[in-house]
């Protein structure tokens, strides 16, 4: 007999899986205030364990962490053209405080380049003050319509870097340290996800860059999502905000700037990258918890086995849970560390003891066989680092799978019904761009011939990715 | 010749000693909208060792760290009374999001006691599911009229936990534990502050506590600060939100319930209890550096002992940093770490070299003298540990030696202009607390005779200390 699946099967409705795991797995609720989320704590989790991983990465470039307000003048978002016109629908605006009206209505940050700036043209004085490399983690609004958990939220949590530079090609490497050394690697070894790393066109870019970078992921539905940007600011902002450096006899220079941030929808491309119909699968280098040892039932001798067991994992540097919470059933249990992805499940009951094994089941490889409980702190390291292995070459063969090379705007809709379409950015151009627009599909980057990420949208040879996305 | 002084002495102007410190010491700067606060990498990253110390005791209790909205429908803060009386005249409203006026307005979280009860009367449904121990690092905003920075901004970090039990003595313990476990055992054994941990009076308590416990610093001008509190909520927000459980036999009982909270305030606290005329002092357990090592010249072979002495005190576990910016003057940069507070300077010059040794200087225990490089791998680690533990005694003899017991409320004010006073509860009770307001003195907490917190504020013996505060 069939069990009735406990989450609405991804073939079916994708997106209604998405909610159902989310609701499932218990890893957010939705805020009482249109588009805000309650992150829960085994999510909430997944998030810290992306925020070392990446702070560890940002520090190592030698950028230091620091803290600017939440609240912005109004005036301050004007100074800068595009970036103004590009957050001005989303804001959230502070007209009372302190049971007064303000004389100046302050803005809850979308991003925080205006408030930076203001501060950076206080501190940058001569070229020895260059570069300056500063970094926040930190909640931002933008007002959002059509909210969904992780990926559109009208408050997210996200780390948003901010750097100056003496010169254009200072500021233009460091965008490309951060996007490749700092994001590629967290995606590729941490998150495990295959991405596309390229550059925006320039209706793409953030509001107020010269050039954006931009990490792209094919989801579970062969959706693409935004996974992450690193931009150039040239010298915009420093011109807003006169941020200015003395480069040798009394000659001021504007400073060259960058700023790049990744955020919480990090945990709903997780999700759709990783999961599957029966929940979540997490990487193993990412998880909180890798493994749990489950006591099946209550007896002393499973309890004492179990304990045993996360003890000798434990040793081994395994991030390991006994769950001995036997007053609840087995297959509940067994169910829930399923759907939240628990890289190895490891089950001890009577007749393990007996044998001197327990059941080994794997969530991310797939399978269940019992092993000898001696060879398990041996054993178990070695999947772990299998398993991460696993996770990325499957999202990279599901790219591979579900990308075609087209030469036509028909051709890369119909291909974006299912996947990621490639086609020469010499013949689509911005004018396909707005045809492509029009039917709900966008150049998610340009790459180059090789690959690589090219250094100018004409460079010969440019190809466009586009997809759907989130 | 005497130097002028870098920053305004203590003696001579308290306050004007602790805004120069945090002006020469970069560890922050006004923000723009009143009362807001940048906080500079220095001062952060103090900040980020104080969270990951006080994450890691808050963790050992069980609690799991969750994310909820920082927007809170105006409606919820109504649902308790004194809540909303505490809070409204210091709230920030939102009234405009995406454009447009919103149909109700949203405050900006002051605290999150109600909006957490909103999904904890969701969650809670069995006695399985008690207690439930969550904590949140944010971002909370209290509009502030006379604000001061890191002690009174509008905008300020912190922890909240909240927790809900299924009786009131469950409730009264955890809030005992973490007043005692995680606030005492950090104050103590990382800030090195000496704290005296009482009871807050009706009056000083939290606005919808049935009891506040708090941890009372004295300051380096005699003043107290409140560190952090621990609050009793008792049943009053459950009724509020209508969190019960099922406590067997289809009865459903309302849970009882916590909330603790301590914020970028230390950072102030860690300012004022520590600093000196020549500018911070950092304990040693909380550095972020440790040690420095500083090359007073950039010749090769000083360049070559410097990175050398650096690495060996890596390898003995301390936090150092090399100083090889020989374009910038010795004297200014030896200025700048005394300023920054870091325990331990070690200076290399060409002379020291020819002699095999190098000029220790103690920034805590104060003194400078020449010691062998071959010795201070060994040396630096017991220094480190003495100077954290005179930083504590140094904190608990000036609390001793300035406070004094009195018996009239004209002793007490006259007491509160240097330190401490304390008085017997029983005599001054509520109407002499008021008295003492009057004259801007306030009782900061009630402790037994034997220096325990009392479980009653009228239990016999029990001593109010009184002290104007920061």
């Amino acid at each position: 007999m069939a069990k009735a699946p406990i989450l609405t099967p991804q073939a079916e409705d994708f997106p209604r899986w998405y909610q159902d795991l989310i609701n499932k797995a218990e890893l957010a609720d939705n805020g009482p205030v249109r588009g805000t989320m309650v992150i829960r704590p085994y999510a909430y989790g997944l998030w810290e364990r992306m925020q070392s991983e990446m702070d560890a990465r940002i520090k190592k470039t030698g950028t230091q962490n620091a803290y600017f307000p939440l609240f912005i003048p109004q005036s301050y978002l004007t100074k800068e053209a595009e970036h103004v016109e590009g957050f001005a629908p989303e804001l959230a605006v502070v007209t009372h405080g302190g049971g007064k009206e303000l004389d100046e209505p302050v803005v809850v940050r979308p991003t925080s380049e205006t408030i930076i700036n203001e501060y950076f043209s206080k501190w940058v004085q001569s070229h020895r003050d260059l570069p300056l490399l500063i970094n926040q983690w930190a909640n931002v609004v933008r007002w959002e319509l059509r909210p969904r958990l992780f990926l559109r939220t009208t408050e997210f949590l996200w780390q948003e870097g901010h750097t100056a530079h003496a010169t254009f090609e200072d500021a233009r490497d460091f965008a490309a340290l951060i996007h490749q050394d700092v994001y590629g690697d967290f995606m590729r070894n941490i998150l495990a996800i295959d991405t596309i790393p390229g550059r925006k066109t320039v209706k793409e870019r953030f509001a107020g860059a010269i050039n954006t970078l931009t990490h792209e992921a094919m989801m579970g539905d062969g959706k693409a999502l935004q996974m992450c940007t690193s931009h150039e600011l040239g010298q915009n902002f420093a011109k807003a905000f006169n941020t200015t450096y003395l480069k040798g006899e009394g000659e001021r220079e504007f400073v060259w700037q960058t700023s790049w941030g990744s955020t919480t929808r990090m945990v709903g491309a997780l999700i759709m990258s990783h999961g599957d119909d029966s929940g979540l699968r997490v990487p193993p280098r990412l998880a909180a918890v890798q493994a749990v040892v489950l006591a099946i039932k209550g007896d002393e001798a499973v309890l004492a086995k179990v304990r045993e067991i996360g003890a000798q994992l434990e040793a081994a540097g395994v991030r390991v849970v006994v769950d001995d919470r036997t007053d609840t059933p087995f297959g509940r249990r067994a169910v829930d560390w399923e759907l939240k992805g628990v890289p190895v499940r490891i089950e001890v009951g009577p007749r393990d003891l007996e044998n001197g094994t327990a059941m080994l089941v794997r969530r991310i490889a797939g399978g269940k066989e019992p092993v000898s409980v001696d060879a398990l702190a041996a054993l178990v390291p070695g999947i772990l680092e299998e398993d991460q292995a696993l996770l990325l070459q499957q999202t990279r063969e599901r790219r591979l799978a579900r990308t075609v090379d087209v030469t036509s705007i028909e051709e890369a809709v119909e291909a974006a019904a299912t996947g990621f379409a490639r086609i020469s950015w010499a013949e689509l151009g911005p004018e396909g761009e707005a045809k492509l627009a029009s039917e709900g599909v966008t150049v998610r980057c340009l790459v180059a011939e090789d690959g690589s990420v090219p250094a100018e949208d004409d460079q010969p040879g440019n190809v466009a990715i586009v997809a759907r996305a989130y």
